[in-house]
């Protein structure tokens, strides 16, 4: 910390988790941050389903069959995983370790259970919340996808709302505007600038 | 915090202290957030000693007589107050309430005990910590002012390290580095940026 007495920052790589309900757009935020070529490590999840004719192994997701899955939990080899729709995502745990050996900033999508076990495991990750600006913008930009029937629209909206409860389990809360998205890039910029500047920086161990 | 169990981000303004050991360019540093038109109520402090022929009053310092100034004192209408070579300096607390009233962030430049004072204050100031690159730096900064003599540039430097033991009342630390204002100011309004979208917002009451 001191250089003959002289203050001298010390400075983590930080672990970032982009959270929020359905519906709200963290995977266009993710996207967005991608194409703006920001320096962080962005994790590339573990899958057990097939890849969709456009998705690249190891880009898009790392694809991997069930037994493989099963071994890498039993093996303690992912930080978190969830079942959705009978198939199995998870977020690899040596990926993460190397990238913040290597000084970089680690940034994850998970839904807000996920990100509640990442809070336990690593209780200074930085966890943000994304809202939508409204429910009626929620509601639409489930509608767009065209994959909800009315019963799974309910749904997501009924679990959204209870989302909502758990934002004291998270440090920050950005509403992702519509047609905005740059802005909200912007914020979740912003708040990462920040907290490299914290006196009491916050230290992952995995 | 609710609209029809909607979440809805509560935000508050913010009473940002710019704070450091003497010569790491805090002034310079709140110029040029003057400059860019930054959207914050600059304080605007109070002080005793005569106007240089360049100063405005109301606008660079409010100057007052040592009479006013002990009768600011004795109403407690200061927030924070030093004694600077025998004249005194002092943050009105009115200007101040006013500013956090219309809903403005405050921001105000004092020396480490000053910040220290205001944290006991409001213990939700937001207090950044302006450092030098290296103690090099910082010594030729204070050299360039032509008004130290040796003696006093060694108490200023002695003062700045003991001040870096004192980091830990901060919440921020920002190296100022030599040429790169724009750089600092940006980081300020990063952390700036990045509070207002804290879950648990600080709220200050005066």
């Amino acid at each position: 910390m001191c250089d003959s007495d002289f203050y001298i920052h010390q400075d983590e790589p930080l672990v970032i988790v982009i959270s929020g309900p359905s519906g709200v757009g963290k995977d266009a935020v993710i996207d967005r941050m991608k194409e703006r070529q920001l320096p962080f490590h962005f994790v590339v999840t573990a899958a057990t389903r097939k890849p969709r004719p456009d998705e690249v192994n190891g880009v898009d997701y790392i694809f991997i069959s069930h037994d493989e899955f099963a071994e890498m939990i039993e093996k303690g080899e992912l930080l978190e995983h969830a079942i959705v729709y009978n198939d199995y995502k998870g977020i690899p745990r040596s990926q993460v370790r190397q990238a913040l050996e290597s000084g970089k900033d680690v940034v994850m999508r998970l839904d807000v259970q996920g990100a509640e076990t990442i809070r336990k495991l690593c209780p200074d990750a930085l966890l943000i919340f994304l809202t939508a600006q409204s429910e009626h913008e929620l509601v639409q930009r489930l509608q767009l996808r065209k994959t909800e029937t009315p019963e799974g629209l309910k749904l997501r909206i009924a679990t959204a709302k209870k989302e909502f409860n758990r934002i004291e389990a998270f440090d920050y809360v950005v509403t992702n505007k519509e047609n905005q998205l740059d802005e909200t890039v912007d914020v979740i910029n912003a708040i990462i600038n920040a907290e490299h500047h914290r006196v009491k920086m916050r230290k992952v161990t995995l």
